[in-house]
């Protein structure tokens, strides 16, 4: 019997937007319920390549599938006309450990359950009226958080800060295409939309904490390594509500265990995102809400089973 | 571009013995000198199915590839006509980081680095003249150190203890048919024989330490978790010599450990396997020699990238 081995294009054609969001809110939930596993990744460096590579596996409690997920990052191969990243998720029976599929997805399912995560978060948590955003980044997440928030919600603006003026314009135009309200902005007045999703993979705070409005949800999604920081611990000081993917990683490598270093947040500050999915949020008026989003590998492991019964039915 | 993935067939008529042999010798050696690099491996549990799954990741320094090893076992699996073990080779660029080849090799590469590396190391370690050896253990590997030893050196008898009467004598037709004098023994007259190679999963000392004849070689490859243990301690107050694969794993989970835990070893009384291949063993007269294997995943690295330099050269 040969091993399966579904390619980009097949991946992409059975991870539809419903199902993808419908799976990751119930992986969310079941993570905040403490209805997942998620061992400690496997970390290999090439520091004379510039490389790593990461595997990480997840499971939710008595779905039919795990997964685990191999992505390795080396960062001279665009020099090179090579993509910097590579990976290929591995499902598995759970019932009896065989090797059900290989999906090639070229980190597809990744991007994909970050932005659902994203927007489902950032969703549940903005104010009903909420209706501009602002991104920081003009990465892939950056395009896919305004996307998918966008099929939530309406937002009638959507500010565009980058570092490069010019990636800023392309993501700008690109989204525009999408018919989306786009124009680029700097970090000043990005920082006061009603909601403020950062995507970029910066070692120190992005945005000014005092600029955020009263009313504002702020989600951090970028930072998912110690050295890495996106969101001002100050801002933590300011927010009524904290949601937190998972609470280890976040206290571990997220923007709110800075914030717990700092001293601006307590320890034991936040709510589990999955939480806030599960109910209608109760958000104080005026209230600044944050999210601090580090990934959580149950959601590959869901998002994975969902696609391969797509493809094998 | 689609992931190539070789079966069975196709790794078992590329891992030629010869290959096998050279590639497991310079690894074992390239590992003793420090040249390899093998992160902690991922584990994950499956209580309700008795599984578990284990992910290794290893390197040859300066190797153009590394490996992910995944490897399942479920130990229900046989009552329903299932296989056990299930598991995959990731082949991947140490360079660039994309993922070469799978090889869907159903576990034969482990196997065959096992055998080869305790037949190199056996036979590096025993008498010129040690021909009659005994195996405890009456599965693949039992089979295997059999053949592989007697490929490096000639074997005028065979003694297979096992605590299945019927499966020993399965196994002695086998060896058998394949030309070596094999014959079923109870374990007191197997512990006598110039080697003895120890392949089960026992969790107390197969043997009686006292029955071990001085010039005799021991080499324990069974024991590849804290609570198994296949050499009695007192093996190693009597030996002159003890080989391991790998001193940090051998002291964690091999019979090493239990044998400095006992205080009949010295925590650093041990030499790298692999520095025994490099050059000529001085073999004391008389001495008894013990070798702790308890795997080593940059071998996994190793011959799998040398196998799929066969299979892509």
């Amino acid at each position: 019997m040969t091993l399966p081995v579904f390619g980009l294009p097949a991946v992409e054609e059975a991870a539809t937007t419903p199902l993808v969001l419908d799976t990751v809110r119930d992986a969310l939930i079941a993570h905040a319920e403490g209805r997942t596993s998620v061992p400690p990744p496997l970390h290999m460096a090439f520091p004379e390549a510039d490389g790593d590579c990461h595997v990480k596996a997840g499971r939710v409690a008595g779905a039919p599938d795990f997964t685990v997920k191999i992505a390795t990052g080396f960062y001279r191969n665009p020099a090179r006309g090579l993509p910097a990243n590579h990976g290929l998720v591995c499902v598995i029976s759970a019932r009896t450990g065989r090797i059900r599929a290989l999906l090639d997805d070229h980190g597809l399912l990744t991007a994909l359950r970050t932005a659902a995560a994203g927007a489902l978060v950032t969703h549940a948590l903005a104010r009903p009226g909420a209706a501009t955003l602002a991104v920081f980044g003009t990465g892939e997440q950056a395009r896919l958080q305004a996307l998918w928030l966008a099929g939530l919600r309406p937002l009638d603006t959507v500010l565009v800060h980058g570092r490069d003026a010019r990636r800023a314009a392309a993501l700008c135009d690109e989204l525009r295409a999408r018919g989306l309200p786009a124009r680029p902005a700097p970090a000043d007045q990005a920082a006061t939309a009603d909601i403020v999703i950062t995507t970029t993979p910066a070692t120190a705070p992005v945005l000014d904490a005092a600029r955020v409005r009263e009313g504002a949800q702020v989600t951090g999604i970028g930072t998912d390594m110690p050295h890495k920081n996106e969101l001002p611990p100050d801002l933590f000081r300011r927010a009524a509500l904290i949601a937190t993917d998972d609470h280890d990683q976040c206290l571990d490598h997220g923007d709110f265990g800075h914030a717990v270093r700092a001293g601006t947040a307590a320890p034991d500050a936040d709510t589990a995102a999955g939480l806030l999915l599960a109910s209608p949020v109760d958000r104080p008026e005026g209230a600044i809400t944050v999210a601090d989003l580090t990934g959580v590998g149950a959601l590959d492991a869901a998002l994975a089973s969902a696609v391969l019964g797509r493809l094998m039915p």
